[in-house]
Order: structure tokens, then C-alpha cells, then sequence
């Protein structure tokens, strides 16, 4: 009695991954690498970062999350903190009491570090990597977030909004490679190969607490001439006080998050999101020892982090 | 129809908690202190921290973990990598694609930093706060682990396993303050107010991936003098390759976890557990600068880490 | 150099848990009972109230519940669906799809029944149940959810926004046994041992979608009197198309939620919460054949159920 | 410095879903049908079932899950009871205690009810909704499992484990329509058009306590020509004491679980999963008023269920 009928051909066909016949492009570290511009740091850039502490100043980058936080659909997180055993004011173990907690969330929250498991074009990511291979559902089975290595290396934080002279830049305001270089020399901060590079925009200070909405829908961001710029110099990791780096609205609906797929897919560069970079501007700490180990939960795309920047 | 009766009386009552009575010591950091000895970071501190680095190699001190890693019960994790939008290759963003990942578990799960509100004595923590004051359901009010400053400190590892000979030490297995002495002596690394001190006794290394049952049911640890020396000391944290730190049985059936409380409530002294420090031992790197910066997730009790040593 | 010192002794100690000594109410149906007043059903009550079946008509008594979906603090719920091993439009199974889906949350959201181990005074349940013998964190010991017994019941709804002739009750609107017994009369539905009595207040159906942050603080409800009529009836459950069914704020302020005590704890007589009763009651559907098999997760206090109703 | 290549094509394209072109049956309900075979229920039906009943023992047909039940990988569940607010005996609630619970799993575990967005072939579901429209990650938008009515109905039990004379049937072993028919007729209990048809395997009895692993990766089930058979006979769900009702290994290794694509897919029929069918058979109970009512998350894929069988 039913009707077996044939769809009516659509063109999706078109745009859908073309699997085979994708460009990629193999990481220089070799066909098996998984920690991309990583490799940049050795013991010599260790050593050589290190020397740049110079007060003795910490700065924690990252900010505190909880469950009001804006996060990028649908994230969303809950916390629990529990008393095992101890119902009542049982004691299973003498005296001794203790709280414990929960965790129900996406990693994707607050301040973050990008794997390179995170961003790819048309399923394929860092170093001709295909999603069928190892975006498995119980986690990545290569580019997961426990393979980063200390992150440790020379960082620096270009003051944009001290550059426009503003407090923020505005929702979809992006700057250029001109704007990039001119606060380098006015900081005498040149982005340097295996550096961390931290943008100032003052857009978390400015709209998190006081318009949560607009703070993670919008944001002032790199351009896509600045992300090449970046990449070219062969820098480790790039972040912002913003939730994507990227500007937002893109500067070309077609190709949104352009600066995650140039530096996570194709060069193999980290990126860190919501990065707390106003106490450093205000200290005028342009240039500090960067130091990042993010909790390595076996096959994470993402992990919560709070780098320490050290003066 | 129904019988109302009083139920024997029991002595319970005498083992809880005797809330109004109980002696606890404020802090020394003042009765609003959050971070105990975490007081004792300055910037001298730092700075002469930061001049341990010699030759630039670092160590991750986080193990990798996933499902399968042993917990305390009932303490478990899941983790899931999925792919938002993307279903049958949909494509909401352009030619983007990404994976995002979701966790369902407990923070106290492989190297892990214990915030200030992990452990007390029936029912009152550090700085006398009582659970009943703090420890709410969606998150610690007071004592969350987003309150720890950096940890940037002298860190150092004094290897026991080394001290008496052996690959590992036993389950079970303490030492005392006269074999800690003798380590400081012989690596030259006396432990000074301030440290970071982690104690390498080959458990990990031995048995995690051997006998992971075994390895988180009983382990070696410090005694309980060993606790109230390192208290002594004014260290910052005191940290491990094993779970828990402390010896494993107790010395004490009727005081488990004297480490902890005597560390956490009694001296604002933070713990780190599972360090993976067969590496800086293997090296000989029996000093070190310790940069440690945790997820700063709102109320959390503890945290899963992977704190950064620096040669 | 720290200084102790005794806290000053407070009088919480009066308010605390007098574990040995509480009054408690050993079940009519023994010690080891754990199903309450579902004991009342049996194969003859059943037969009974299937002869109740008239029409055919079936009613779900079950709201949707989602993400928005108010929930007493702090209880929340999250949702995905995802496509395991079908990232990026891979086959694992030739070309068989499928979606799954992975929820965390907690169970006493939207339509609810409220097992026996719920609700407690002073630590003591339902039979002379204590905290510290089954409510263990991973689940409890004994009356938990999978324990309950299906519950084939006669079922009414008494139409109290009828009665008072209106939309809906007012928050903290509360009803006297002689309003109920009046509904009874009216409806011809007397309430009888081994029922299932739900109140249709009006509530949900007015203030769940126009307004639920005051749908889920306040409400209309039985009074304690009412809570005591039922217990005597030797009713089987207790429900409202409320998210409590006792009257919120409650009549004593030092007695919140007495009905839940009086049900669960002193008489094993289960709860249904925010049970969709407008269909019954638009159709003058008082009287029903009462279906309800929750989903049987072992230790769980509660369950999102969906019970049947068939006219 | 990179070099970009064009990687091999490779014939994937082939298998990978022809969205356009893919044949598919609009539902004999209309295109916006969601509720599938479920539309075969209707009063007189309902009226007809609920004749059945003569006895009045009840059966509930959910087994009881825990963190123990062996699930299709990689589902897993986990269960917490605490007790908010209640910290080291406090009283939010004047002497008022309680305990609830909170869970983070797959619904897909242990006695479930598959809805009609579980399984497609090629990405294309029920009534031509095709993944991308539907399957969204906070919630399938169409085919959720809240949409699924109350499904009472005429059930019956045909016990194949009878008719071949043993216990339980052998992992991959199958039954025919012939099979089928013999049952029906010595039971006297033919399948009719609006039925839940139960197959009785013994397989769970014999297999999930005393061999997990092989009770989950293998089992007795229909055969292709039985899912074909009961398919037309217009049934409203058919389930097993298995859990996919399907025979696995298949067989036709390229033609995975192919009741579950004929049934959801093809025809709107609900399939039931790890139904509790034992007490039934040996209380020869073949015949019964079978009531579902399903927790109703909105979105939600399938459900963990415990449906009543009344006698």
C-alpha cells in the first residue's frame, strides 16, 4: 500500500565533503606528528623564555567558570559538590570529612585551549587527519588534548584596545597586520617564532559581567590577514580575551572561524580562547615567561585551562 | 493500627560531630584567608624560583587519564566526542567542521590538586569553616579551587624509591622524618619554606598500568611525623606518585588521611596527588621550577592537573 | 605561633538529628517493607479498576520536560543526541544510521514519582529507614525507585478549580477535607482505599508556559488536614498537576512539606508530581484506570514517569 | 615550505549517502505523521485490550539497570543520591530531610523503548526525515520520544524458547515465520494488526547475570522474513527479552539489525528491548493488556521503559 517514491535530486550533493580529492597538507613535523607547532619549543626556548622573568609577578590567564557563563550552543556545564558516605553525618572514616564534586559539562567553556582535534574543513583536520579516522564518540584517538606538551615558551600580549585608544574594540571591529606591527613596536614586543601571542581587545572586561549576551555572540577579533601573519611567523599558540579570536561577525560570511582553520588545521597552531589579558595590560606586561599544562583527559578536543604568565 | 516506638538508644551520638565545641585554628593569613599557604608565594619567592631553570627541559607532571584509570569510589569519568551540527555531514558552518566533547565525572580522578575544602575533621575545614557554611550542593561558596593563585615555586622531588634501593616502594610502606632528611641531604635539596615538595616512590610507575586495582587501594606514603615536618616547614603543597600521599593503610586504623587533614585543614598545605615524577627522578632533576595553574571552575573541590616542572 | 581556640558553644546541638531516640513508624507490613502503600494492590483491586475502563480513551499524565523546564534548586537536566561512529557520514554498519542520546540531569524534574526514600525527618525514613544505613552516593540501598511495584490503580482527579469555580488556584491557596469531600460528592468519585487521587488545581496549565519562575516557587495545594484524610483513606498515591501537591509557602513555616512527610515517610503512600490532569478534567474524565511503570534504575530516589490514564 | 598534495581518491563516495536521490515511504499517515504504527491505537482498540484482563496480576516488564548492565558500547550510566543542603546534618527545611538523585547516562540501556528517530538507512529516518533536519544535538526535533502516545494495547508473548523445547535459544540463532505461526496457533494467541508482539528467547534469564559480556554482544532473534512477516501485519511494537531483538550476529553480515531499519524506519513500528518476558511465560500468561507510558524528555531518542503487562 506504501508508495515507494525517489526524492527529488537536491544539489547538497555539491557541497558535502569531497573526501577524496581534499587538499591537505602534511605537518613538516612528519606524517605522524600530533603536537604541530609544539614542536617549536625545545629546551633552548625554554631557557630563553624563562630569562624574562623579571619581577617575579604571576598572572593566572584563566578566568572562573561556572554554570552562568556564556558558552557557544549548546554548551553548558553543571557542578555538583558532594559528601560521600557521609549522609547524616555518618563517619566511614573516623573523624575524617570530606567533600568531593561532579562535573557535567563541555570542555569548550571560558577560557580554553583548542586542540588541533578541534577545527578541520570538511572533516579533515591537522596533518591530513579524516574524522573517520579519529573523531571516535568516546574520544579522539589522535590530536586528543593529552598529547599537548608543556606549553612553555616566550608570550606576549599586544595591547589593541591601547592601540585604537579605547577600552574595547567593538563587536566586529577586526585590525590588520599594519595595526598588528604597529603596537609590536610601540610594546618593542615582535612576535617571534615559538612565541605565545595574546591579544588585548578588552572585550571580556568590558561586555562578560555586564552583557553576557552580546559578550558570546559578537567580538572583536583578528583579521584573516593577521591570522596568516601570525602563522607565517610560525608562532605556537595565538589567543584573546575573546571566546573565538576570530572577529565575529566574520569578515566573510562564507568562511566563518577562518583563523581556527589556518591555525588549527593547517599550521597546527594552538588557540587559546578567553584568556585573561587585562591585568597584564594594566601592569603594561607586555612580555612574560608563558607556562600552560592542561589537564590531559585522554582523547579531549578541549581542555579548561588557566595558563600562568610569569614577569 | 500502627505502633509508634522509640527506638534504642544508641551511642552514636558520641562519635558526631560536636559542631559548637570543636577547636580549630584560623589561619595566620586571617579569618577571611581562602589560599593558606599558597600566602607564602611572593614575588621573591618567584623570582628565585624562576632561576632554578638551567636547561630549559620541562616535565609534565599530569598522567593521562580516561575511563579506565582507578578512583576512589565511587568516583568515575565518561567522556564523549561529538559533532554539533554536523550530522550526515551537515554543514552549518560553510566547509567547517568541528568536534566538541562532553564529560560526566569527578575532578578527583588522576593527578589532582586538593583545594583547601577537600578534607576536615567532622565537619569544620580551613580557617574553621564549617561544611555547613561552605559546602553547598552547586559548588563550594568558600575554599573552590578557583581561588588558588598560581603555584609558581621552588619544587622538589626526593626520591625515596632511590633512598632505599628498590624500583618501588611497598604498599603500605612509610618512611619517616630521619629518611627524609637523608634524601634532602643526599640530592642537596634541603626542603625550604615555600616548596613545592613531591616524594617519588615508584608506586605509579610499578603498578598503574600492572595491577591498577592493586595501585589504587593501598599504596606507600608518608608517616604522619613526616606530615607534621613538612607542616613544619611552611611548604606550599606536598604532592606524590601515589593517590593519596599518605601511607595506605594507615598507620592508624582510627586516623586515615592524617596527611590530608593536616595538611589541608590544619595548615591551608595543598595537595598534589598522582605527580608523575619518575621522569624528573630518571633525570636526576631533583629541583625545578613548579608552575601550576588550575581549571578555574567555580566552587570545584579539587581539580584535575597537569602542573608544569621546568629544569 | 597559631593560636587555638574553642568555638563558643551554640545550641545547634538541640536542632541536630537525635538519631537513637526519633519516634519512628514500623510499616503495617513488616520491617522489611519497602513498598508502602503499594501493598494495597492486588490482583482483585486490579481487576476492579479495570472494569473502570468505559470509552478507551487514554490520557498521558506526563509533561515534556526539557532544558527550560523549571526544577526545584538545583536540579537541572541536559540533553544530546549524537551519532556514534557516523562522524562525517561514516558507516560502521553498512548503511545503517542511527542516532543515540546521553542525558544528565536529575531525576525529580517535571512529571515525578517521588519514591519512598525521598523524603525523611531527621534523617529517618519510611519503615525506620536511616540515612546512614541505605541513602549511599551510589545509589540507595533499600526504597529505591526500581523497588515500586507496578501501580495498576483506580484512579480519580478531584476537580478543585471547579469547586472554587475558577481558572486556577492562587499560589498558597490551600483546601479543606470538606472541600475535598465536597468534589468527591459532587463528582461521585469517593476517594477509597488503594486509589490514586490527583488534584487538578489548574496550576501548570496556567503559570507552567505564562510564567514559570513563580510555577516553580510557589502553588496552590492540600492542606496538612487533607494530607491526613488521605493517609487514613489508605490511598495507594497522592498527586496534583503541582510540583509539590502540598500548598506552597506551607501553612506552618516551621513545617514545610508536610504532606510529603506524612505520605512517604509515616505511610508509604507515594507522590505524583505536576501530573498534566486538564485533559481529564476537560473531559470529565474524573474516575480512570491507572497505569504508572517507571523506568526501574536501581537506587534511584525518584523517577520521571509518565502514567497512564485510561477511560 | 609545505607541501600541499592531493590525496588518492578513493571509491568512498560510492557508500557515502546519496541524500538526493534515496528512496524513501512517506508515511500512510501523512508527511507529517510522527507517531508511525502507533496511529493503529484508537479507543475501540484500547477497549477491546483492556478486555483482556481477568486476572489482575500485573507484570512489570523492565528490568532493573544499574552501572553493572552491560549496554551497546559505549553507552554507560551512572547514579548519584545526595542530600542537598544537608551537609553534616544542616536543616534547610526545618527537620525535613531528603534525598535526590542525579544521573548521567544513555538512555539506550537495559529495558528501553527505541523511538522512530533511532534508525535510518543512509541518514534518512521515518516518514522521509532525514538526519540533518531532525537530528539536532540538543534534541531530535522530530520523532522524539515524547511524541510517542500511550501505547496500550493488546500484548502477547510468544515463547520461542517453548516451541524449540529448551531453555533459552543459542546466540545467533533465528526463527522463522513458519516458526512464528506454530507458536501463534499453540498458544492460540495470533498476531493481530495493533498488537505489541513479545518474543520470548529465554536468552536474558539464561545470560545477563551469569555472562554480561556475551549476554551484550550476541543473541537469539527474528529473522529478516519474521520482521517482514509482523510488518505487515500492521503491529503497533515488537520486542524481546534481547537486546535489539534482531538475531547477531546477523544474518547477512551486510545487513545489520535489519528489523530495526524495516520497523522504525520502513513502517513506524516502536521496537521494545530487554523486555522482561519470563514471568509471563512460565505464568503462561501469552495474552495481556500491555501498558507504556514513557518518561517524556523532549528530544529524547529512546527511553529507559517499564512497560505493564496487566492479565
Amino acid at each position: 500500500m506504501k508508495r515507494v517514491f525517489i526524492a527529488v535530486l537536491i544539489t547538497l550533493g555539491m557541497s558535502q565533503s569531497a573526501y577524496g580529492a581534499q587538499q591537505c597538507e602534511p605537518s613538516p613535523w612528519g606524517v605522524d606528528d600530533e603536537i604541530g607547532a609544539a614542536n617549536h619549543i625545545t629546551p633552548e626556548s625554554v631557557l630563553k623564555a624563562a630569562q624574562l622573568v623579571e619581577t617575579g609577578r604571576t598572572y593566572r590567564l584563566g578566568i572562573i567558570i561556572d554554570s552562568s557563563t556564556p558558552a557557544y550552543p549548546p554548551r553548558s556545564l553543571s557542578l555538583q559538590v558532594v559528601q560521600p558516605g557521609q549522609q547524616e553525618s555518618a563517619r566511614p572514616n573516623a573523624d575524617v570529612t570530606y567533600n568531593d564534586d561532579i562535573f557535567q559539562g563541555w570542555f569548550g567553556i571560558g577560557s580554553q585551549l583548542d586542540g588541533l582535534g578541534h577545527i578541520g574543513r570538511d572533516g579533515m583536520y591537522y596533518n591530513c587527519n579524516h574524522a573517520h579516522d579519529f573523531a571516535a564518540i568516546d574520544g579522539l584517538k589522535k590530536l586528543g588534548i593529552e598529547k599537548v606538551p608543556p606549553i612553555v615558551a616566550r608570550g606576549i600580549v599586544l595591547d589593541m584596545a591601547g592601540h585604537f585608544g579605547v577600552d574595547h574594540l567593538a563587536a566586529g571591529q577586526h585590525f590588520s597586520v599594519a595595526d598588528v606591527q604597529a603596537v609590536e613596536d610601540r610594546q618593542d614586543t615582535p612576535v617571534e617564532k615559538g612565541d605565545v601571542v595574546l591579544f588585548h581587545t578588552g572585550w571580556t572586561d568590558a561586555k562578560l559581567k555586564s552583557d553576557p549576551a552580546v559578550w558570546g555572540s559578537v567580538e572583536p577579533g583578528i583579521s584573516e590577514e593577521v591570522a596568516a601573519y601570525l602563522a607565517e611567523k610560525q608562532v605556537v599558540a595565538v589567543g584573546a580575551d575573546t571566546w573565538a579570536v576570530d572577529v565575529i561577525p566574520p569578515q566573510n560570511a562564507d568562511r566563518p572561524f577562518p583563523g581556527h582553520v589556518l591555525f588549527l588545521r593547517d599550521n597546527g597552531i594552538f588557540i587559546l580562547e578567553v584568556m585573561n589579558t587585562g591585568p597584564l595590560v594594566r601592569d603594561k606586561v607586555h612580555e612574560f615567561l608563558f607556562v600552560l599544562g592542561q589537564a590531559r583527559v585522554r582523547g579531549a578536543v578541549q581542555m579548561i585551562v588557566n595558563p600562568i604568565a610569569i614577569d
